[in-house]
């Protein structure tokens, strides 16, 4: 019997769907559980303990937990619930060869539906709507002003992975052509055209929205910058749902305000949390929230099924997913 | 041959796909043009004028189309650009027995489209969002106060027509159950149930978010009221995309006001203009669009796709759809 560490509030929600997976073939599992009011378990219990889920009720308290972790010294697997992880979180378990997964994607579903909302938003003339309410004026756009349907607009995705793929379902509903961008494209990307990262520079000539879904890495930092913008067709809508860095932020306000871009959206910010004298917040045609497109009141849910996934593939033997 | 009564310009924009549909087996036409700068075209022709189409383009001087209406003394059927259109417009026609026909559903997949941007805004945290933009403030909300998936949400449909079956559509791609109201409720209606208006009380009381989609009547004037408001679940959410007066707008105010109803959207009034004394303007949760929710740059297209639809039927000798 391998133990397993869950806190009592995780056990009491999800314990059924626990079961379901715990009654497949495979190694066996006991549960130790922590009340995290009350501290970790006694010392008899840490040491059974070989796998951990550290769920998201835990988060508001994670002393308890982290006390657990340490003194568990049989632990081989700890199983986070958040999609990111800092690479040297947890120093101490990965001296000692602890695996640590994340639920990579837990959050996507979540952030491409406000992605599609920023799309629609922007797209549609809800801005004109909202400032001429705030006028209490009565001022409907005429059809010479009307903007382009979005149903035959081009959405260029830079990164097609959890997130991006699922962007691109979503314009694919709102009738757009959707060009992915990525190191290794691959015929089976759900876009109508994958290319690598150095066509970025001609594809934007024929980009409608530009959506950064890619990691920040070496090569993507700074990508976004006044040369690729100036590319766009003027009017196009930019759409940052990654890292505030892949973006220059100078670059994107001065390109709002000049027009050359219609509109953005930004979840993210090159400082966080963004400081109040920030120019971002006051750019025109910009929204920003603030780290936030993932909050989803299902998200304790879905980062428990990619726990289930990878219990399932631990006891059958098999690799875990999303090694951090 | 009867003569067709168009405008310059449309014939110039549509021209081709115009003859597509007059290549086809049916009744002769031969097209009289208006100028709409120059004014109507000679008797010698408009005495040859069988039907006429009133093209958006000629909307802003309509003098001149109305002129040569007037003095086509063969006229027998006018199409208008227009999706409604006042019973009571174009008396001299109607006295003398044109048939006049609208393009019903023109607008309904724009309409849609917005209606689709009104609840992704208004049930993901756009506005929290939007406040703390203002505010200047980073201000992300947490897992306890994220706001319920849309997926799995109820949305309650009066009036499933043409706007009100593509509303269906959508909330179905957001994952949303759907229930239809009409007075002859079909089992082909894009629902998951379909009732007649006499079940809307006990419906309401399992709906999410209220669509108003249907025409104004004697029975539905008023419909949406203070006693309907207080049954559904608090915090829910209402779409008015149809007549201001189907909604009672102090019920409308109170319920936004108390918090009863979570945020709605409107894009008609009771009175329009809006005059800038009105509580709609600044009541808490609403979105107030100036009766242009319709809006789009093809619009143009698609009303003259209604108008080739019903050509092509008057070719053939077959009834006429949109008879107004």
């Amino acid at each position: 019997m391998s133990g397993l560490l869950l806190s009592r509030t995780f056990l009491e929600r999800f314990g059924a769907r626990l079961r379901e997976i715990e009654a497949e073939p495979g190694r066996p599992v006991e549960h130790i559980l922590i009340d995290i009011e009350a501290g970790p378990p006694p010392a008899t219990e840490l040491d059974r303990v070989e796998l951990a889920f550290f769920s998201n009720d835990a988060r508001y308290r994670r002393q308890p937990f982290i006390d657990a972790l340490e003194h568990a010294p049989n632990l081989r697997w700890l199983q986070l619930f958040s999609v990111g992880v800092d690479p040297k979180a947890y120093p101490s378990l990965r001296a000692r060869g602890v695996t640590i997964t994340n639920a990579p994607g837990a959050n996507a579903e979540a952030i491409a539906w406000t992605a599609m909302g920023a799309v629609i938003w922007l797209g549609r003339p809800f801005r004109h709507w909202a400032s001429a309410q705030q006028r209490r004026a009565w001022d409907p756009i005429h059809y010479e002003d009307a903007p382009r349907d979005l149903a035959g607009q081009t959405m260029t995705i830079l990164g097609v992975g959890q997130i991006g793929a699922r962007v691109a379902r979503h314009a694919h509903y709102l009738g757009m052509r959707v060009v992915g961008i990525r190191r290794h494209p691959s015929p089976n990307d759900p876009v109508e055209e994958s290319h690598p990262p150095s066509a970025l520079p001609a594809i934007v000539q024929r980009t409608d929205w530009l959506v950064v879904a890619c990691p920040l890495t070496d090569e993507t930092r700074g990508l976004v910058n006044v040369g690729l913008l100036s590319r766009l067709p003027r009017g196009a809508h930019l759409l940052n749902l990654s890292r505030g860095a892949v973006v220059v932020e100078e670059a994107l306000i001065k390109a709002l305000k000049s027009g050359q871009l219609g509109g953005a959206y930004v979840d993210v910010a090159s400082q966080e949390p963004l400081p109040p004298e920030s120019p971002l917040w006051d750019a025109p045609n910009l929204i920003v929230s603030p780290h936030n497109a993932a909050i989803s009141a299902s998200y304790p849910a879905a980062s428990a099924e990619c726990f289930f996934a990878n219990l399932r593939r631990w006891r059958r033997g098999e690799p875990l997913e999303g090694v951090a």
